[in-house]
């Protein structure tokens, strides 16, 4: 494949607050051929959207790329290689193609996923992938509570499968993100009970939305499991020594 | 002390490209009294305030805030202290406070610092604090490789005392982010050679910068140190199962 005049840009629009978009992002939509935005849950979909929204001129296409909702890895791929296929269609065509994506471009995003296909089947195509603000960043900020300071660690988690992503780790981080601690909250809070992280706890639902809930309280989430948008950022008691298990 | 109609606004401005600062730190610049900043090195100095620069009105002013570079505590201690004095007297004068700090406002920042005593001398001070984009970040997106994915890990250290903050995991990560990987950069490759992580290495130096640069072969940083504006992106190849050391 020979190069093609067209650019691929990987935008993360941010956690949810329209101005947490960086510059970048917005003069990159402001002039893209076409938009282009994951449809995995209702969720995702207006809210990428609709913090995008304000930047994309009236007459630019906003199209969505369907990736189905599912654990079976063969249909995954299936449709990532198709999304990529579309994309890959578009540069064909010299066009100026943006991709949003939630949060950060690069972390926990579909739109990762997407690049690496498009790498491998047009490696010559132009990407410029453009950073944005994490749901664990905006979280933080929230809270005037520091995510990692001075020589201090920084474990950031999947909380999909539960608490078992931390236990596997013999000494505690001096500080925890658990993202998308929903599903498997109970045994996510089973896990900072045992690295002795509970007191350090904070759940945050809706960061940056209207109906944002900040949750103390953390163990109580194992009586009422919270909802999609939920993160637990945990700290290690100042001045502990590491914690063995 | 009574509540204080100032507001200290905590501004990250991102890692060094000007459009990678977000709209509301950008916004904020447009409107604060006063814009304050770390002077702790001469680069960190001309960085923040070069990319905060073009959204700052003439006639605001921008003071520095001196912070030693030193390792004694104590001194930190007192530099922090006055530092959060001079902004508590500026939002008893009602100022609108902007306090810039480069990459994300809670990792690794002056700020944060700053933040908690201000929080302790004077706790009914309105504070806001905004995200910004940090280093790590712009390095993956300016590599077109993400960060973390589906249920992977992803651990943040602070390069400044080397590996052994790595070393303390008996398992690996999935990815991991070296920070200030340059006085100790021998001992940080080599705990990365330990976890058999030195393939999936990357070195990025003076990231988004013109003079950036992209070292492929870490282990050849251990003869030639690199200089301060260097991180390490580190990944485990994929389909390893999880190293036991």
């Amino acid at each position: 494949m020979t190069r093609q005049s067209g650019i691929l840009y990987g935008l993360g629009v941010g956690p949810g607050d329209p101005e947490l978009i960086t510059l970048k992002a917005a003069r990159i939509l402001n002039s893209a051929d076409v938009v282009y935005a994951a449809a995995s849950t209702k969720n995702s979909y207006s809210l990428a959207v609709s913090i995008a929204r304000p930047h994309i001129p009236d007459l630019t296409p906003v199209k969505m790329l369907q990736f189905p909702m599912t654990s079976d890895r063969d249909k995954k791929i299936t449709a990532w290689k198709k999304n990529a296929g579309i994309l890959i269609e578009e540069l064909k065509r010299s066009k100026i193609v943006a991709f949003i994506t939630l949060g950060d471009a690069m972390t926990y995003s579909t739109y990762g996923y997407v690049l690496q296909y498009i790498q491998e089947l047009a490696p010559n195509v132009s990407v410029i992938s453009v950073p944005g603000i994490t749901s664990y960043q905006a979280a933080s900020a929230c809270l005037n509570k520091p995510l990692v300071e001075s020589e201090e660690s920084l474990l950031i988690l999947s909380g999909v499968s539960g608490g078992d992503c931390l236990r596997k780790y013999a000494v505690a981080p001096d500080n925890l993100v658990f993202m998308k601690s929903y599903r498997n909250v109970k045994d996510i809070v089973s896990s900072l009970e045992e690295y002795d992280l509970v007191d350090g706890s904070v759940a945050i639902q809706n960061c940056g939305l209207p109906e944002q809930e900040i949750v103390d309280d953390v163990q109580g989430l194992k009586d009422s499991p919270p909802n999609y948008w939920t993160l637990i950022l945990a700290k290690r008691k100042k001045g502990d020594v590491p914690q063995e298990t």
